[in-house]
């Protein structure tokens, strides 16, 4: 992991990173002191590491007393695209107006195995670093784009504690959601033009949690409550040992809250 | 409305009332000044004002800074049964084990109405009290026997601000549900043995709120986590204006946290 830059912005110490050819950004409280638990954010799609949705949203969780890290998807945030990405993206473009729920299927499917290995690295990485403790806790926010990566990626990784997942659909995470046994928020929409009520709703129902709750609430993809980041925040801060703090930092910003 | 008992429970004021033929009980903080929002708790089955269950969820809403009402359902806490009734719950208890989810049907058919009358009646009077603002917000808190009531009541009624509802079948509302405006907290248990997952979903689907928000979680009709009682207490601190004091003051008992 090489850092490449350091700034604070409104109030937040940020440094770009990357790791192998990965870029990604880190938050922190630049007043932090010891270690402090990580928080991971998987993007949405169409948006990466540099848009202002993440940046408020990983600003919501530093306030939190937590470290964030998003790193940006395969073919996302300036990251280079062969030929066979330009191809299934072209592809996927051509389609979308026809079949909006698939179009990005093959894509997706092609992206997933390497997102999810990008993100083993990623946290082994992170918690190489002197501020985090690498025995500590490790959550995961990360919906519709940031779920077909991060259902697996959880099932997986047993070094995460607790994950925000949802928005995305059953057929795209393969057998998986089975071996989700962490603590799971799971937001859906009820309306959803890109996931069929149906698929979101076996989704929840396969994940191998004891520990999971649905939230559904009316309206399309991007039409979540503001109230439902609060919910976010508060259910990571309760698993990640942040209680006492969560619930006296409303988040200051809403813009995240689409997703 | 006339008050029978006055008394100071575990730090909380308790008062004994009667509405026509309805046992109540009223519950606000000894040390309250000026008016309060009310938060009316329709119980659960088996349940009445006397209950330690009924007393545990009232005080976390006491605890909010609401003044909390519960009234007996028809048939409940030492209210008279006619024969019509002894009959009805006697016709119950002899299906229940054949039929757990339909045995109480007709009884629950026979008695909402007449429920429902007696929830108008006492806001009225409630809304009477010198300590209480006519205008002012009022919740509802009803899962269960408490939504049977509790869907129509909030439909009818447009005095009711907000309302946590669920744990009940579609079939026992009638259509109702479409006629539900109010912003809407809905709970419901993925594996609830007398609410059937299809049922529960639909009546979500049903209610006419375009602000509500479904709640699911593992296990049976009585399982539900301990989070979903603060999920509860934020979303009415919430709409009742109680904002700022919902985060600050933690359920102290989580008794009532499985209705």
């Amino acid at each position: 992991m090489d850092f490449l830059s350091e700034t604070v912005v409104d109030g937040v110490r940020e440094r770009q990173f990357i790791v192998g050819e990965v870029t990604g950004a880190l938050w922190s409280d630049p007043d932090a002191f010891g270690t402090t638990p990580l928080l991971l954010i998987g993007h949405t799609e169409g948006q990466n590491r540099l848009k202002p949705d993440v940046f408020a949203l990983a600003r919501s969780y530093v306030d939190l007393g937590c470290t964030v890290a998003v790193i940006d998807a395969p073919c996302h945030g300036g990251r280079l695209r062969n030929e066979r990405h330009l191809e299934l993206i072209d592809d996927m473009q051509r389609r979308f107006e026809e079949e909006p729920i698939t179009a990005a299927d093959a894509f997706h499917h092609e992206i997933a195995p390497q997102a999810i290995e990008e993100w083993h690295a990623t946290l082994d990485a992170l918690q190489g670093l002197d501020e985090v403790d690498a025995e500590g806790p490790v959550g995961f926010h990360g919906l519709a784009l940031g779920s077909m990566t991060g259902v697996p990626f959880v099932a997986q990784d047993d070094r995460v504690t607790a994950a925000v997942l949802g928005l995305v659909r059953r057929e795209t995470i393969d057998e998986r959601a089975f071996e989700v046994r962490l603590p799971v928020q799971f937001r859906m929409q009820w309306d959803d033009e890109l996931v069929p009520r149906d698929s979101a709703l076996a989704l929840f129902d396969d994940l191998g949690s004891s520990d999971k709750t649905l939230h559904a609430n009316p309206g399309g993809h991007r039409d979540a409550p503001a109230h439902e980041l609060e919910s976010a925040r508060r259910f990571l801060a309760r698993h990640l040992g942040l209680a006492s703090t969560a619930d006296e930092t409303p988040a200051r910003d809403v813009l995240a809250t689409r997703h």
